[in-house]
C-alpha cells in the first residue's frame, strides 16, 4: 500500500508523481493545499515533522524529501530502472538530483515566492499570518516566508537566481550534448527532476530557453512531454483534499 | 588508478577519505591548499571548474561533490558496503547525507570561516584579495568569502548556525536510540558523514555535546574513533602537495 501526500503537481511534488507514473504504481493520492498552510496543520506534521511535502507511505513507512523518495522507490519497485546501472551515469544522475536540491530549487522557489506571496498573504490579518509563520518548523523557511511577505527578495538576489537558472540550463544543453537523456544513454531520476523544475519556464525565460540558445533542452523537454507517464503525473488532481488515484 | 585531491583530513575531505579507507582502497593523494586558494587556480579549475575538494580521478573519469563520490565508490567497489541493503535504512542513509550536505555543513562552514578567514586574508593585500576572489566560479561562494573577510557573519546569523548544529545532534542522538548506527544495524556513509562534520565538535559545543545530554552521539563518536579506517583517515598527510597514499 502507498500513499502519496503532495501538492499539484509541480516542482518536488511533480517529481514524486513521475517517478510514479514511469513505474506505473498504483498508490492512494493525499492532496495537501500549501497555499493554505496545510502543511504545518498538527495533523500534517505528525506525518512529516519538517512540514513538507511530498511525503510517501509505505507500509506504514515514511519517507520524506522527494529526492530520497525518489531513490527510495527505485530501490524497492527496480523496474522499469530510473537509475543508470553504470556506476559513471549513475554519478552524473546524482549530480544533478543534487545540483537542483541545493541550487536551482531554491533559485526557483524565491522567484515563484516573491510572485505569489501576496495572493496567500493578502487573505489573512498580519496577526493570522504571524500564527501561520509561528507553526513553521525550520528556522530558514519561517525566515523566508516572512522576508517574502514583508520586504520581498531584493533585486540583486532574484537577479542571483535567475543566473542560477540560466546556468542550469547551460548544465543541461552541455550534458544533452553528450547524450538524448541527462545522465547519457537512459532516462533517469536526472531527467525527472531537472523536468519538474524547468516545465514551462521557456514560457518566462525565452530570453535564454529557446531553439536557437538552448536547442537540446527544447528538445529534450518536448520528448518528455510524449512521455505517457509525464501527461498522467500532470493530470493529477492537485485541488482537492483526499482522493484515489493510479 | 584512483586519484584524489582532498584537502586536510576533515570535513567533505575527511568524508571521501574514511570511505576509500573503509573499503581498503588504495589511491594517489594529491593534497589541494585550500588556505592558499589552490582550488581556484587554473590548474585545478581543469579538473574542476567549480573549483571544490575533494575530486575522485578513476580511470580517468572525473567524479565531484564528496557525496556522490562516496555512493559512486559504493557502486563499483560493493565491498564492504556503506549503503544498506534494506530500502528503509538506506532511505534513512540518504536523509542523512542530504541533511548534512544542505544544512549541517553550511552552518559549519559558516563559523569555521568566521574564525579562520583572517588567518588567511592578513597574508593578502586588499588587491590580492580582490584577485582570489574573482577567480571563484559560483556566485554564492563569491559572495560568502567576500562577506566573511569584510564584515563577517552577524551575531544572528552565527546563532542560527550553533542551533542547526544543536538540531543535528539532536537528530542523530534520536536515531541512535533505535540501533547501534544512524541509518540502523549497519554502519554506512550516513556514519561517514555526520563523523567527519562533527567530529572534535564536542570540545567546542560542549554546552550540548556531552554525556548527559547526548549520550548516544557521544558513545558513537568513540566507536567511530576506534575504527582502523578512521585512524588511518585522520593520519592522511593534509600539508604536502602530492604524494601516494594507501
Amino acid at each position: 500500500m502507498i500513499e502519496l501526500y503532495h501538492a499539484e503537481p509541480a516542482s518536488n511534488s511533480l517529481k514524486v508523481l513521475l517517478c510514479l507514473k514511469e513505474k506505473g504504481i498504483d498508490f492512494r493520492s493525499h492532496v495537501v493545499d500549501i497555499q493554505a498552510f496545510q502543511q504545518h496543520e498538527p495533523q500534517f506534521l505528525q506525518i512529516n515533522p519538517d512540514g513538507q511535502v511530498p511525503v510517501l507511505v509505505h507500509d506504514g513507512v515514511v519517507v520524506t524529501e522527494s529526492t530520497v523518495i525518489n531513490e527510495y522507490r527505485d530501490h524497492v519497485f527496480p523496474e522499469p530502472p530510473l537509475r543508470p546501472a553504470d556506476p559513471r551515469a549513475c554519478a552524473r544522475m546524482r549530480l544533478f538530483t543534487k545540483y537542483v536540491d541545493e541550487h536551482l530549487r531554491h533559485a526557483l522557489s524565491q522567484i515563484s515566492w516573491q510572485l505569489m506571496i501576496h495572493t496567500i498573504t493578502d487573505k489573512l490579518t498580519p496577526e493570522e499570518f504571524a500564527a501561520r509563520l509561528a507553526r513553521i518548523p525550520r528556522e530558514e523557511k519561517r525566515e523566508k516566508w516572512r522576508i517574502s511577505a514583508a520586504q520581498g527578495y531584493t533585486p540583486e538576489q532574484l537577479a542571483a537566481s535567475r543566473r542560477t537558472l540560466q546556468e542550469s540550463i547551460g548544465k543541461m544543453e552541455a550534458a544533452l550534448s553528450r547524450g538524448p537523456w541527462l545522465a547519457g544513454e537512459t532516462h533517469s531520476l536526472a531527467d525527472i527532476a531537472c523536468f519538474s523544475m524547468t516545465i514551462l519556464k521557456p514560457k518566462r525565460y525565452g530570453d535564454f530557453m529557446n531553439d536557437e540558445m538552448s536547442p537540446r533542452v527544447m528538445e529534450w523537454q518536448a520528448r518528455m512531454m510524449s512521455r505517457p507517464a509525464v501527461q498522467a503525473a500532470l493530470a493529477t488532481p492537485g485541488q482537492v483534499r483526499t482522493r484515489a488515484a493510479s
